[in-house]
C-alpha cells in the first residue's frame, strides 16, 4: 500500500450534521407528560424496556449536570449503549439533553435534544427538535427520526395506563 | 394577573435552535492543530487565558467520556461557566464535543460541536460546526458565529509560538 492509500484507510467515516423536528399532541396535561420523563421507574418502564429487549442497564439521574447510561441488547445483535446528559430542565416546559449512542464498539451518533411542552386546550403539544451528527455507513438521520416518531407512540400509550 | 398572564410570566425564553460551519486554514499539519486541543497546558493558553479575562477554574480531561469545566470573568461582568463533554475524538481527525454556557444562573446556549481536520498540502483545513439550541432575548447564534471566529483566530498565533 501506498501512503495515501494508508491515510485512506485509517481516516474516520464523514461526519454529517443534520436536524429533525417532530410534533405531537397528547390528551394529557404538560404536568402529566413532564412526569413521564422526571420520574425514574415510569421512563424505564415506557421508554426503554421493551419486548424484545433485554436491558442491561439503566441509571437515570434526572437533573441539569446528571447522566443517563442505557445498555441493552436485541436478540442476537451488539450491545446498545446511550450516554446522555441533561442540560436544561425547566419543569413542566422544557428537557435540553445531549447524548451518544453505540452499537458494541460503534458510535452512531452524537446529538442534541430538545423536548418542549406547550399546553394545548386541555392537552400537551410535545415537540421534539434532534440536532444530530451521524457517520457515513453507519447510521443516518432517517433511521432516527423514525425511532424518534416511534418512541413518542410508545409514550401515548404509557399515558393513558 | 389573570392565571394566563401569571402562565406567561413564568414560561421559560423560547428555544432557537441553529446551525453554523466556520472554515479556516492553518500551514501546520493536522498532528500539530490536534495538539492544540490535546495538551490541557496548550489549551489553557491559547483558548481560555486572556488579558481581560480572569480564569477562576479550568478542569480539562480530553478523552471520550471527560469532561471540561472553566469558570471566568471578564471585569465587571458575570461569572462564565463552560460545562463541555467530549463525544468523540479521533486523532488528527475529529473532536465531537457538547456544551452547556452559563452567565451567572442564566443559561446560554447548549451546543454540539465537531472539529473536523483535513490535511491540505503541508498544512491543515480546520472546519467547526456548531449545532446549537439559544434562548430568545438571552443569546443568539451570531454572537457565538463571531466567538467562534475569534476563537480559532487565537488558535493560529498559537501554532506560530
Amino acid at each position: 500500500m501506498t501512503d495515501v492509500m494508508t491515510e485512506l484507510a485509517t481516516e474516520a467515516p464523514g461526519a454529517i450534521h443534520s436536524t429533525f423536528r417532530v410534533s405531537r399532541t397528547y390528551p394529557q396535561a404538560p404536568e402529566r407528560v413532564f412526569k413521564a420523563f422526571e420520574d425514574t421507574e415510569l421512563v424505564r418502564r415506557w421508554r426503554v424496556e421493551d419486548d424484545n429487549c433485554d436491558v442491561l442497564e439503566f441509571a437515570y439521574d434526572f437533573r441539569v449536570g446528571g447522566t443517563e447510561v442505557s445498555r441493552f441488547v436485541f436478540p442476537g445483535g451488539p450491545e446498545i449503549r446511550l450516554d446522555a446528559q441533561f442540560q436544561d430542565i425547566v419543569a413542566n416546559e422544557r428537557i435540553i439533553f445531549t447524548y451518544r449512542m453505540m452499537a458494541g464498539p460503534v458510535l452512531l451518533s452524537v446529538s442534541l435534544s430538545t423536548i418542549e411542552l406547550k399546553r394545548s386546550g386541555r392537552g400537551t403539544e410535545l415537540t421534539f427538535s434532534e440536532q444530530g451528527v451521524y457517520f457515513e455507513g453507519v447510521d443516518g438521520p432517517k433511521n432516527r427520526e423514525d425511532g424518534t416518531r416511534f418512541i413518542l407512540e410508545k409514550l401515548a400509550k404509557a399515558l393513558v395506563d
